[in-house]
């Protein structure tokens, strides 16, 4: 009797990892560094874009806008001379909450990557799928405003865990709010030690040089390994 | 030949809508009103519930908390002395973004029904997900803060289609916010003309006696139908 030996492909990826290192294929090969930023709703993931995406010194950025609807933030974005690209989430049942490798890499012909050195992707507002969905990119940052509470880190682990750089806004309505710093950065280091945060404010342009002068360099440096 | 008649069946209905009249026909048979309250991350749900659960007269009053990690709110409500069970959605692939009537059902046996006229069920915060699943509730409440801004409306339209009261929440820092109320209403309107509103502050009270008397009649008048 004959016996057919049985090969086992090991670890195998699912699907929107496949896709992901797909979409990074690209990147790198037009040498486009990637940042996903997250947040939850109305954070300031735009706003904080606005005010820096027109000042980066000789880095050419564009900007992948997710939303389950409309074009509000791409406007926003596109009045200030960025090549900007939507993908709504809409034609989904009720809308997609967060993008997925597939989504971008279906938006990819619509980006001139050959003409960016830099592309951030603003992802959904949402703190808990987008964390669960790589997308190619080299670097993700997280939102996370004041006015949510100083639980945030705890009851949304994942996605403060996925970040390499946690940006801390609405900062100027601190003297406003109930919100307990320490005890906030207690939270995100006892789920994520260490990540990188800066404390910015959109409004007030309160620690903005800092987010500019992070994203001027991960622009120009060695992308980072996924 | 023999001629077999096939028989459609019409308006099959998918598995969580199975299940969320499941739970309907619990909660109805103990006539327990549920309230299904929504928001995005920080908006206030459990701040909001901490103001009123305490003072509603007559009506026993019970919540079940639904978050991605931990007991963090639950602990905050349980500390008012009211009955509060906890989902935790995070056995799931880095945690479920929404309740469905499945975790719901499967948290009732915890749920002290015969003992309540009133349930609030905390969902998680999300603006996209939780809109798509119904879980039994016959009223649909959801939170919107002044500190995310006043396109909401109009990037979670599902959401704010969804319910029948919006508590817009965080009044008192409107001073300090570029929060235009009008064009927040505006658009609110754009996507659920004339839905009932309160403009609420959890931290200084305004507009709270306005949720404890509509959460009080929705717990004693007979129930919409979903």
């Amino acid at each position: 009797m004959h016996r057919t030996k049985i090969r086992i492909a090991e670890g195998i990826l699912d699907a929107n990892e496949t896709i992901a290192r797909a979409n990074r294929d690209d990147f790198d090969r037009e040498s486009v560094v990637v940042v996903n930023l997250m947040s939850a709703p109305g954070a300031g993931k735009t706003t904080l874009l606005e005010r820096v995406v027109g000042e980066l010194d000789g880095v050419r950025v564009g900007v992948l806008e997710g939303d389950v609807q409309g074009t509000l933030d791409a406007d926003r974005l596109a009045s200030l001379h960025v090549p900007v690209t939507q993908i709504n989430t809409d034609p989904g049942f009720g809308g997609e909450c967060h993008l997925d490798a597939n989504m971008v890499r279906s938006a990819l012909d619509s980006v001139p990557l050959a003409e960016l050195d830099l592309l951030v992707i603003e992802n959904v507002g949402n703190l808990v799928c987008p964390a669960e969905f790589r997308v190619g990119e080299h670097h993700r940052v997280m939102v996370s405003s004041v006015t949510e509470g100083e639980d945030k880190p705890l009851k949304y682990p994942l996605m403060f865990r996925a970040c390499e750089l946690v940006l801390v806004n609405k900062f100027d309505l601190l003297p406003h709010l109930e919100f307990d710093l320490e005890k906030f950065l207690y939270h995100l280091d006892a789920v994520n030690p260490g990540v990188e945060r800066m404390l910015v404010s959109a409004r007030t342009g309160e620690g903005i040089d800092a987010w500019r002068t992070w994203l001027q360099r991960a622009a120009v440096r060695e992308p980072a390994t996924v």
